[in-house]
This record gives structure tokens, sequence and C-alpha cells, in this order.
């Protein structure tokens, strides 16, 4: 690769690399936290009734209805409610709003591996604060005394929740400083911060329609906080570019807010299924943590992770796994169907049987 | 508003102001650029059988099925070829992936108003090099010496286009620093700078399907240039947001790209109701500039632009207007149906009559 063109602010980045989105064959993909039911009637009728010749025309830039829709849905005002292109945008908006170059922003060393990746993109100081050996918040480390602290609730890839009083004490003991919580996974078993909101005006929360809402396929996120952080967002955002959301997104996003029904039956769905799926792996000799999201983390004993992993893959099941330190021998396994389930626990018995 | 918890870099930033996208009035909308016509049939069935279950997953990264079909229309390889959420996006990223703080960048004092704003968001040194007073480019002064240079082709808002050996003298001065070409308008009439990349590894050029296409509700744009200079926006992107584009867009996309017939009778159309559009206004004494683009930049010289502008908001047709030096009595005048350009005619004869 010649980079000879390239900013001299870019040479170095090693970019996020996400879940393998395989073209091949057909695999049970259970290694990119997708939800395994389709969304909602309601929300593909709006999709499709968005996809008309009114697409010659640019969409609401300030994504109005969508954000009165989830305002709502989270007892806030609109201008509390910023809209992008999927949580990964919301995020890159977020770090380049809030964090100062110069000024260190914290985050946990396991948790969500985009954020040093933003951090790098833009410039940004940062440490990675190592989580407890059980995979629990280092509380007391994050009390201060940085330019802005990034929380993941419920962790990624550990599945873990924090209580709410923990996000209350960062925020509290962070005042000169943004504290953003991570919410993707907050629908599947955790407290959301949501109501702290008005409480701290350095306090912004990202959410995602991708996991919760079945609609990984449309690229809808948001951040909510104050008016005055949203006003910091849209700056960023105006700045880069004015439509991140297409009209067909912006009508499914509204739809997907406006239908509880369906999203309150496939959450619940899936938090069963997360149970009897981690009890049944835990027969098997697995170490599974309890979890709060949409997928397990879990190791064996007995069988590197790299095995399993490649075990599972062999045998038509995709999971995710980190080469990382401390968690090389986890698997991120998402919740599928109690059937996909099914099948990755009778192929890890196969595995494990094998050896 | 407080900007306390804004970052340090972004406090002083005006962000880009989009066109009206009114809301409580149907106006004859003459004011973003878009395009008359609806979406070729094609696209919108496309978009409307991809709003279905496989929205619960994430799209394709790569946007591997929609690069080679836009390298398939181009004539490169799908390595060459970027995609993103609409050429704004595009250009964003490629600010970032090609400009290096402390070089400066160059574009003309009048051209799309987004290239000062990229510049300033990411930090950017930049000058405004003066368009010519018949609006022409100083081509000299595009000639080396630079980080970087920018130069929309046609220009916006002034409608003029390039000859390409211009956009070659410019690349083959540039050696060291990527040129931007910016073709959003190109398809109405002048000549692409995509047959140059292979000569060029300096030169990318960025295209959208908002204008020729019909899809400014769609959000897809993107940057051609040799494989380093594409790998070089593929690394920003990555490390900031995995999948700007969703699965309708990517279905949409592929359709618009394949579909020239469709493509061919609207751009013409749009061309042939621009000529009769300028004779016309020509005929009520306004000057008007010879147009490659899907717009036209005419002034009075008995009418100030202000009083047009706000003339024909009152009789329901908007238009866009830039408060700049040099060209705050021009309308830039999007190129609607004829009855459309009939109906601004019109009004214009009934402002002018009635002072």
């Amino acid at each position: 690769m010649d980079k000879r063109y390239w900013s001299s602010r870019i040479r170095a980045l090693e970019p996020y690399v996400p879940g393998e989105q395989p073209k091949d064959r057909v695999f049970i993909k259970l290694n990119t936290n997708e939800n395994p039911y389709p969304p909602s009637p309601r929300v593909l009728e709006a999709a499709r009734r968005a996809a008309d010749g009114s697409l010659r025309l640019y969409p609401d830039p300030e994504a109005c209805a969508l954000r009165a829709a989830l305002a709502e849905l989270y007892g806030l005002r609109p201008e509390q409610v910023f809209c992008g292109n999927g949580s990964d945008e919301v995020l890159g908006l977020c770090f380049y709003a809030f964090f100062s170059p110069g000024k260190k922003v914290v985050f946990p060393d396991i948790t969500y591996s985009f954020y040093p990746v933003y951090a790098r993109l833009f410039g940004l100081d940062f440490e990675e604060i190592p989580l407890n050996g059980d995979f629990t918040l280092p509380v007391e480390k994050f009390l201060g005394g940085n330019g802005g602290a990034v929380v993941c609730n419920p962790n990624a890839p550990t599945g873990r929740a924090q209580p709410l009083e923990n996000i209350r004490r960062i925020a509290q003991a962070n005042p000169d400083a943004v504290v953003l919580v991570d919410e993707a996974y907050v629908d599947f078993g955790a407290e959301s911060a949501v109501p702290l909101i008005d409480e701290y005006p350095n306090l912004a929360v990202v959410g995602t329609m991708s996991k919760s809402r079945s609609l990984a396929g449309m690229r809808l996120g948001w951040a909510l906080g104050s008016a005055d952080l949203i006003a910091g967002v849209n700056c960023v955002k105006n700045s880069f570019n004015s439509y991140p959301l297409d009209r067909v997104a912006l009508a499914a996003g509204q739809a997907a807010a406006e239908d509880r029904e369906y999203f309150e039956e496939t959450r619940h769905k899936i938090m069963a299924t997360r149970e009897r799926a981690a009890a049944r792996l835990r027969e098997l000799g697995f170490a599974v943590h309890d979890s709060s999201a949409n997928f397990l983390f879990a190791a064996h004993p007995d069988c590197p992770g790299k095995d399993l992993q490649q075990g599972l893959r062999d045998r038509g099941v995709l999971v995710r796994r980190f080469d990382r330190p401390r968690i090389e021998n986890y698997l991120r396994i998402s919740i599928g169907t109690d059937e996909e389930m099914e099948a990755l626990c009778r192929a890890c018995e196969e595995i494990l049987n094998g050896r």
C-alpha cells in the first residue's frame, strides 16, 4: 500500500474491523449481535411506503419526525435528541464534539473496540482502564480528573450491566467533562441512564435500533442529552454531512420507535432464549458471564477459544472472538432463535467430545 | 447556547446550512438542485424489495455490489471505487484522508460552500482563490505549491464547466498533493475527469446520485481514484462508521447505476429545459451564466437578488441565494420541469413589472 497521498494523521491508523458478513455460504450467524427476528411488519410497511418518487428530494436534515418519536419514547424534548447513521456514527460525532485534544478520555480496556479507534482517528489522548478480574468496572478510576469518560452499559463484549448508581457517581464526579454512556444493548436487561439526563448536563446517552429493534441494516442511532450537548453534536454533524439519514431510514425509524408492542415481544423472547442458552452452555462446562445484552460471553476451560471458534465455523456457526489479552479464550455469542442456539450448543458439544 | 462541554476545536465552527426543506406549505422547490423527475421505476422496485426481513442484518460494509456496478459504469476496477452516505460525507472523508494539518488546501472563493466548513472542522489551513471576474477559474493559481486542491466541475453555484485540459494541468502540477474534483453536477453537460484517473495517482473524483439520478433522498455518493487513494478514504471511513450505507440505499444505488436508459432520458430533458429557461430569463433582462449543471446562476440589473428571492417566495417559488461578496445579487435556480420553470419566469416577470 502506497500511503504517499494520505494525510499525515491517518497513516498509522488501524481501523475497526466489523464482524464478518459472509457472502459465500449460509451460516448460523451469531457473530454480530444482530436480532434473529425481522423488524416489525409496521416498520417494513413504512419503509416500503417511503421508497417512492419523493426519494428525488433531500430528507429532512433535522430528522424532526423521528426525533419527536424518540423524545416521546424517552420522555425528553426533541432538542434533547440527535439522530445519526447508526450509533457508530453517533459515537464518532460525539467523540469529536465533546472530547478535546490534550485532555485524556478514559474507557475500560475491555469494551467496545471502536472507542480507541475514534480516539486515534481524532488525535485524542486516552487511557484504557483495566476492568477488574471479574470484568466489573473499577468505578473509582472513573471519578474525575479526566477529559471525558465512555462507559458501555451493558458492556460489550462481556454483557455485564452497570447499576445506575455507578453511572450517577461517574457523571457527578466529572462536572467538567462529558460522560458518554453507550446503551446499544440496554433493552436486553440493563437500566438506562436516560432518567439522569435532566440532572446531569454532562451526561450523553447513545442508543441504536440495530439490536433490540432489528434494524442493523437500516443504520439508525441517536444521542440523548441536554439541549446544549445535542447542539454540539449537531454542530459537528452539520459541518460534515447534513443528511446522514435517508428518507427510508427516517420513516422506518419513526415506525420502530412507535411500535412498542413488537419491541417488547421480541426483546423478551431474546432474553428468555439467552437464559436457556446460558444454562445449556454451563451444563457443557462453559464459564458464562451473566448477560444483560443480546449475546453471551463464554469460555471453556478445556478448549482454547480459537479452536472453538474454528470448530463452530466448520460446523456452520459463526461467533465472534477478540484476539486481545485477557479475553482471547472467550467467545461472544449473539443470541439467535432457540433453534439456532440449540444448533450452537450441539456443535459445541461435538467439538468438546471430539477432543 | 452553553458551549461549556463542547470540544475546544468545535466552539468557533459555523456549520454548513443546507437549502430549506419546507414543511409548512407547498412550494415550487427550485432551491436545492433536486431532480424534478422521480427515480427510475427499477430503482424504486429495488428499494422496496430490499425493505424486507433482512433489514435485521448489517449491510455489506464494503458495498461490493454497488461498487462493482459503479466500476462497470466508469470503466474502473472495484478497488478504485469508494461509496459513502452522499457526496457530502464522501467529501468530508476525503478532506480528512488526503489533506494534512499545516499544509494549505486551495479552492475557489466562489464554489460549494461546504469546502471551507470541512477545512475548519478538521483544522486544515486553506486559501480561497478568487475566481476571475467572469467566474472562470484562474488555473495558474492552482498549479502547485499547496497541500491539495479542490475543484468543483461544473462549479457550484455558477454552473460553469472546466475544460478537461484544466483539470489535467492542475493534477499534473501537483504531483505531491491530492486534487479533488467534485463532479456532483457533471452529468448535465461537463466533461468528467474519470478518464484521467489512471494517469494521475493524485486525482480523486467525487460523484453523487442526488442530482442526475434523482436520489437526493437516498444518500449515495462516491469517490473514484487510484486504489491507494481509495484505501485512504476507506481507512478513515472504517475508523468512523463501518456501515454508512443501509441495505435499501445499497440496492437502490446498484439499480440506479445499472439503469442507464432512464438516466440518459431524464438528464437530457433537464438540459433541454435549462436552455429554454435560460433563454426566457435572458428575455426578461437577466444576466444568466452558461450552465453545465442542473441549475442556472442569474442576476437582474434592475432588482436586488434579495428582493427577487423574497418576491419569488411570496409567489410560492423557492430559489437559493448566497449572501456573500460578489454573488449576493445572484439567484441559483434549480432546473425543475418545464411547467415549474414557466411558473418561475412568470413570477419573475410579475416582480419586475411591479417595481
